[in-house]
């Protein structure tokens, strides 16, 4: 059997890797447009930290290691242009050259773009923030040029982790928005906090901008001129899905099962290109996430080499971000996607310390959603100070276990003054909601 | 009606309290035999960081908060010395003075009491640590003697976190242990990571110890002399259930059912004279912690007020404790148990790094057991170096959910390289254990 992936990043190298382990006869062909093999796109931010740090400390392994240690097969700057699935084959593009390659089985890694914003075209202060190569021209700018001030376009966690990062480095930051309001998975209450952190950083926001044009060094909007030595981009994603004559839905993502097999026969698709199983909701949806597609690369190459046998657990919209002192965090639904979908639904917060009677720790507001007829937990939101992302895990882990809130208020979670109060923070919000 | 609860620690106030919080039409008394009100006493090892620090902050409320804020009759040095099922009435003594009181419901919240070593009697040198009033002595002897270094007799959580507060503050400290290894509920790769960290902060750790005289100064064993300045014993607990003939299990203490109900009418228990019941093995176990007690406390409370409608949710054993860097935790069923019990376990242990690119972190050691033959996981223990306590969590909610290990092996935790890898390390755990 010869499997094709196209697309070697966070799914496509995963789906590789696995088929390989599981089976090393298969052969493997993994072909990626880009220079650079499998990384750590999540990291970026972080690698910004130290301008001296080669950007390729991202990389999951070395394209030698790929190549000989898991016997796969990875093409560099090799573009897949063509796909004919009647006759199982795709037309790739390496440099002038341009061939054919068979396949048994197509797996569609091809990931999603980051949006341009096209009055930012051909302007040598602007970038984007999305790819290894983004990322190399973005330090090689920092480095080359005296950057007092950084123009940021989105406020997206990407963004928000960026300001960060240069914020600490020491270059004045502030952010543009198009939107009135950011981060719109999250709630008010949680959004206040980071409005409030930013402000506290000394970070401008402005919302509600349109960018009606770009000069050297300036953007000029409905809110009025922006000078910045620099100006990096990160204005949503859209799915590298176009190639492909498959069924598609939100977003023009791929449409699979949950073996992660498309509409096309032999043909599977992972990570960003896809949408993903929603276990809350038991449907399809878009929410673009590394460690979602290391699942789907993993359940794919289970079902190439055995058939279809396992299913893609599912998501429950768990996501997290680094804020200064502050952690945010989510999962299941948001309050838009439960209003859209019609559930009533309760909502409790608190605001509780973290810690007994310990020294440190911080405050952490808890938000929880149940579903007022079934009692089932729905969402959760948190920001703070201390451990925030692992204690959204735990609400998440409850979620994929369709628990009532009468049920998670009771669970017996660890304590330590160190760690916790007596009644954990997500079960002080819990026991709250049960008095409702 | 009127409650009268016996023991007003962490068990007992809490049950009064939700009493007055959802009827304050009860009259609610609660007879506590020590001069101190409700205390978090597991804060107690991290209150002796600061001598001059009061023992009364770790006071839950003040004696004033709870008379009149929350309309508790709640009397200090009150000792429940009898009772009459038959009549409903308890005898008290009060310094001089034994008076009968009636009630409709009897609440028993007496906890459980430090094990005496009868050798240490009369020894001035020599203090236990269950109590605010051990605490109160222990403080007072440090202050007031030149104390260089400290024997502590028994390697339990309790001990373990005292070693780690007196080395910090710079004592001397070494620890004497009756058994052979220390922490029965986990696992050796566990153990010896505690061994090393022990050995590495230089707090000799003495087993299989024998204590055959005690004289000042000095402890003689089997094992030779032991020299200290003074001498601290956690020797295990024992529940204070002898005043109550009613039905009693594994070290005497009191059977509930889960509305918390002994086997005398009207009659509750709650907190640490009682056995509570275990989710995982569907039965009644002696696992003393205040989380628990508070939980019971709540649940009996519920009953009182509305009539048995509220299961007490049950524990799955979890517990955690601190040890210089390392935070080591438990949830489930230990090995020893699940050899008792007969069970076909699997055993999986990784070692991995607790981030994603981000500076910081540490490694942890994550075991986990699942039943061979229906796949649900039955326990797991982490030890490391960055955040543990939250992360036994997830698998406590897993647990909690009966969830099979090829289920939690897919769960959409958080990821962000601050606060994880890809695969959290619980999930690659699981994904090795799928493996097998």
């Amino acid at each position: 059997m010869k499997v094709v992936v196209v697309g070697g990043v966070a799914g496509g190298l995963t789906c590789a890797s696995n088929i390989k382990r599981m089976n090393k006869d298969i052969e493997v062909v993994v072909f990626e447009k880009g220079v650079d093999v499998s990384y750590g796109a999540c990291g970026m931010p972080y690698n910004l930290l130290d301008l001296e740090k080669p950007v390729e400390s991202l990389y999951a392994l070395s394209l030698q290691e790929i190549r000989e240690k898991r016997g796969i097969d990875y093409r560099l700057k090799h573009e897949v242009i063509g796909v004919d699935f009647d006759n199982k084959s795709v037309t790739v593009r390496n440099g002038d050259k341009e061939f054919e390659e068979n396949y048994d089985v197509l797996v569609i890694a091809t990931g999603a773009r980051g949006n341009k914003i096209p009055i930012f075209e051909g302007n040598d202060d602007s970038f984007y923030f999305k790819t290894l190569e983004d990322l190399r021209k973005v330090k090689s700018y920092l480095k080359e040029n005296d950057v007092k001030k950084v123009c940021l376009v989105g406020a997206g966690y990407v963004n928000l982790e960026v300001a960060e990062v240069l914020k600490e480095k020491g270059v004045d930051v502030f952010i543009l928005e198009k939107m009135d309001y950011i981060l719109p998975q999250f709630c008010d209450e949680v959004r206040e906090k980071v409005y409030s952190k930013l402000k506290e950083k000394g970070i401008d926001l402005f919302l509600g901008v349109d960018i009606t044009a770009k000069e050297k060094g300036v953007v000029r909007t409905n809110k009025g001129d922006f000078n910045a030595d620099m100006f990096i981009i990160s204005a949503g994603v859209t799915p590298n899905s176009e190639l492909f004559d498959i069924k598609k839905g939100a977003k023009g993502a791929i449409v699979t099962d949950r073996y992660m097999q498309t509409s096309r026969k032999d043909v599977y698709a992972v990570g960003d290109v896809t949408l993903a199983y929603n276990r809350v909701i038991d449907d399809f949806v878009y929410f673009p996430l590394g460690t979602t597609a290391n699942k789907q690369g993993r359940v794919a190459a289970y079902n190439i080499v055995n058939g279809n046998r396992l299913e893609f657990y599912g998501i429950v919209q768990t996501a997290t971000f680094k804020l200064f002192e502050y952690t945010v965090a989510t999962t299941g639904l948001s309050e838009y996607q439960m209003e859209n979908l019609g559930i009533d639904f309760e909502k409790t917060v608190v605001t509780t310390h973290t810690r007994g009677a310990y020294p440190g720790g911080g405050k952490v507001t808890v938000v929880m959603y149940h579903d007022k007829k079934n009692r089932k937990i729905l969402g959760a939101q948190m920001v703070g100070e201390d451990v925030v992302a692992k204690r959204i895990d735990i609400i998440a882990t409850a979620i994929s276990n369709n628990m009532k809130i009468d049920e998670f208020a009771w669970v017996d979670l660890s304590y330590s003054p160190p760690f916790a109060p007596v009644w954990d923070p997500v079960l002080t919000c819990a026991q709250k909601a049960l008095r409702k």
